[in-house]
C-alpha cells in the first residue's frame, strides 16, 4: 500500500485513539503482552528467517544479535507493554488554566501529538516498545523498520493489531510500513499531512539522512560525546569511581562518558591515576599534551578525537586550566546530551550547571543515570538532544501536545 | 558578513545571554525603547528611503502601508519593548523536580532556547517586537528580513545592539543579516550548527520555503482556516453577533473566521439571518448547496473554497447533518489553528473540544481571541499550528526549552 495512504489511515485512526479511555487502550497492551508470549513460536519461525537472511548477507555478530527475539528479549518485550499499561494516561491532564477580565476561561490540557513516525533500524523489539508508548499516550504510531527484520516486525506489529481490534480501537493506530525500500523511508520523512512527528532511531547514516530530507517536524535522538570534568574541589576516590563507571559500565551506548576533563590543579595527582585503571579495564586513552605529560599510556588525540562519540573503550582526556576553560571545552565540543561535574565546590557547581548546554547536566554522578528508567518515566521512546519540544529522555509525556480551550458565554473582540 | 559567521557570533552571545541577570535584560530594552524615540529622526530618514524605492518598484498600498514606520507605530514599539521588560523573567523556574530511590536529586529547570532566528517580510516593526522577546527569554535573536525593509531593519537592529552593549551585554545577541538575497534565507534555514529555532513571520510562499529546504528545527506560524460552527442547540442571536465578529472585525488576521458550520435543524432560521447580516457589511458568502438553498445570497463555493483561507471579507458555508459530521468537516479543512463551537448543549461543547484537532478550540465566543494578548501572555511572537513544542500564541515560555539538572553524591550505575 502506498506511504501515504498508511499515513492518511494512521491520521484517521490518532483521531479515534485520542479520545479513547485510559481503560481500552491499557487493556489492549496488556492482551498485546498475552500474545507476545502466545505465539512466540510464529514471532520465532519468522525471526529465524530474519536471522538466516542476515547472516546469509554477511551480517557482524552484533548487528545479528540486536536481530535475535530470543525468549527472554520477548519476554522483556511483553514486560515492558504491561509496564506503560501500569503508567499514568498522560491524556486530559489540565496544565494549567485561568480566567480573563472579559470573563473568557482558558484552559491548556495535554492531548495526543497526534500520528508519531518512528524509523528504527534492524532491533525488532522497537516494534513494540515504540507503538507501546504511542497507544498508551494516545497516538497512532507508523512504523518503518528495516528490511533485515521484516518478516519479525510484522509478525509482532500484528499482535499489537490485533489487541487494539479486540477492544475494539482501530488497528491502524499501530501500522508497519511494509515496503522497507529507502524510498518508503524518505516518504515518511515528508508526508507533511499525516505526520506530527517523526522519531528517528537509529546511527549517524539515519541521522544525516533525516536532516537532508524530513519535512515534518522530527525530534532528533542524536549523538551523546558526554564529558565528565574533574574539578579542582574534585574527591578524587569518588572521581575515579564516577569515571571508570561512566567510561566503561556500557560503553556502547548514548551517555556513557567519551571526554574526561581534568582541572590542572588536580592533573598530576587524578590523571596518572586514571589512566591505569581504566588501561587496566582496557580502555584506549588519547589526550592533549597536557594530558599526555601525566601519563606515558595517553596517546596522542587526533584533531577530532574531542569531538568523538567512541561508543567503545576508548576516551578524549583534556586538561584545563580553570572551570572557565572547562566549560568552554564542553560547550564547545559537547553534543547537547550529558555532561557532569565531579566537584566539592558548590560554586563551581552552579556556575557549570547554568553555563553548560546539555539535555541533562550532572553533578556528582555518573552520566549514565540520563535515561527514562533511571529518571523514573518507566519507559522511554529515546532521548532528545535538540531543544524544541523535549529535551533528554522521552517518556509518555513527551509524546503529548497540548490545546486551549476557551471557554465563552458570548464574548466578542471589540 | 557570511550567515555562518553571522551564526556563530549569535551562538556565543546565546550563551552569556543565557545567564544575564533579569536587570540587565529588563535594563537593555528599556533603553532600547528610549533610544528608539531618541533618534526617530535617524529611523524616519531610513525608512523614507526604503519607502521610496518600494514605491518605485511598484509594491502595493497595503504592503507600503506595513513597511512603514509612522511615528505611531514607532511609539507602539516602544511601548512594545517596556511591556516586555516589565513581564516576569521565564529563565530558571524549576517546572518539577524529585528524587530518586538511590538519592539523586533531578530537577527540571526553564532555559534559554539559545539561537532564535526570525525570518520574516516587510514589516520592520517585527524587528524590536521579535528582538525584544528573544533577549527577554534570554536568547540571541538572529533576524533575516527582507530587502524593502533593509535601511530601516537596520537602524532598529542597531538600536537594540546599542542598548545592549551599554548594559555590558553581548551586541552580537542582536544580528540582523544585512545581505537580504534569496540565499541568505535558505542559509538562516540550514545553520543547524548555530540555529536551535526558527519562526518565520510571512506568507505561504515563505512556509513553503522553510518546509522544502529547513534542516534547522521549526516553529510553524502557518495559515488559520478557522471555523464557526452553530450547533442545533446553540442561541441564534448570540451566534449571529459571534460569526460576525469573527469574520468581521479584522478579517486580514489569521484568527479571523473563513468558514461557517450550521446544523441543519437551525438551518432554516439562521442561515438566511446570517447571510443577510454578512452581505450588509460586504462579506461575499460562498456554500454548499445546503446553504445555498437557504439563501439566495449565498454563491456556489468551488471545489477548494472550504480549505481555504481567504483573509478578506469572505467566508464558505456549509450545513451539516449533526455534530459528527460538523466535527468531521472542522477536521478535514481546518488548519489547526482556532475552531469554535456555538451551543447551549454541553455534551456538544465536550466532544467538540475533544474530538476537533486544533491548538484553540473555542465554546461560544469569536474565534478572535486566538491571540498573545488576549490569553494574557503580554506579547507574541507568532502563533503555531503544529503540534512539536509550542501551540497557539507564542510567548516569552515558548522561547524557552529545559534542562534537567541531576545532583549526585557520588552515584554510579550497577
Amino acid at each position: 500500500m502506498p506511504v501515504i495512504e498508511l499515513g492518511r489511515r494512521a491520521k484517521a485512526a490518532s483521531r479515534v485513539l485520542a479520545s479513547a479511555p485510559t481503560a481500552l487502550k491499557d487493556a489492549a497492551l496488556l492482551r498485546a503482552a498475552d500474545l507476545l508470549l502466545e505465539r512466540a513460536p510464529g514471532i520465532g519461525t519468522a525471526n529465524e528467517a530474519d536471522l538466516a537472511e542476515a547472516a546469509a548477507g554477511g551480517m557482524a555478530a552484533g548487528p545479528l544479535d540486536r536481530l535475535r527475539l530470543s525468549p527472554a528479549r520477548l519476554a522483556g518485550m511483553a514486560e515492558g507493554l504491561r509496564t506503560v499499561a501500569a503508567l499514568p494516561d498522560p491524556v486530559g491532564e489540565v496544565l494549567d488554566g485561568w480566567k480573563r477580565p472579559n470573563g473568557l476561561l482558558i484552559e491548556r490540557v495535554r492531548v495526543p501529538l497526534g500520528v508519531v513516525a518512528i524509523i528504527y533500524e534492524n532491533r525488532p523489539n522497537v516494534t513494540s516498545d515504540s507503538a507501546g508508548l504511542c497507544v498508551k499516550a494516545g497516538n497512532a504510531a507508523l512504523l518503518r523498520g528495516s528490511g533485515t527484520a521484516l518478516r519479525s516486525n510484522l509478525v509482532v506489529a500484528g499482535i499489537l493489531r490485533d489487541a487494539l481490534g479486540e477492544q475494539g480501537l482501530p488497528e491502524d493506530a499501530v501500522i508497519l510500513v511494509d515496503d522497507p525500500s529507502h524510498e518508503t523511508a524518505v516518504e515518511v520523512m515528508r508526508l507533511t499531512d499525516h505526520v506530527d512527528c517523526l522519531i528517528p532511531r537509529g546511527g549517524p547514516a539515519l541521522i544525516k539522512s533525516i536532516r537532508d530530507n524530513a519535512t515534518v517536524p522530527v525530534i532528533i535522538d542524536g549523538d551523546g560525546n558526554c564529558h565528565v570534568y574533574v574539578d579542582e574541589s574534585a574527591d578524587l576516590d569518588e572521581a575515579l569511581t564516577i569515571v571508570v563507571n561512566a567510561k566503561t559500565q556500557r560503553p556502547s551506548v548514548c551517555n556513557a562518558a567519551e571526554s574526561l576533563v581534568v582541572h590542572e590543579a588536580v592533573a598530576d595527582a587524578f590523571v596518572p591515576r586514571v589512566a591505569d585503571v581504566l588501561g587496566g579495564q582496557g580502555v584506549e586513552l588519547v589526550g592533549d599534551a597536557a594530558a599526555r605529560s601525566r601519563s606515558a599510556s595517553i596517546g596522542a588525540a587526533a584533531d577530532d578525537d574531542f569531538a568523538r562519540e567512541f561508543l567503545d573503550l576508548k576516551m578524549s582526556v583534556a586538561v584545563v586550566a580553570d572551570l572557565d576553560a572547562a566549560i568552554a571545552h564542553v560547550n564547545r565540543f559537547g553534543t547537547g546530551h550529558t555532561e557532569a561535574i565531579l566537584t566539592r565546590d558548590l560554586d563551581a557547581a552552579r556556575r557549570f550547571v547554568s553555563e553548560v548546554d546539555a539535555a541533562a547536566v550532572t553533578v556528582n554522578a555518573s552520566t549514565r543515570f540520563t535515561d527514562g528508567a533511571e529518571f523514573g518515566f518507566g519507559a522511554e521512546i529515546g532521548i532528545s538532544t535538540q531543544k524544541l519540544h523535549a529535551r533528554g529522555p522521552m517518556g509518555l509525556r513527551e509524546l503529548t501536545t497540548y490545546k486551549y480551550l476557551v471557554w465563552g458565554d458570548g464574548q466578542v473582540r471589540g
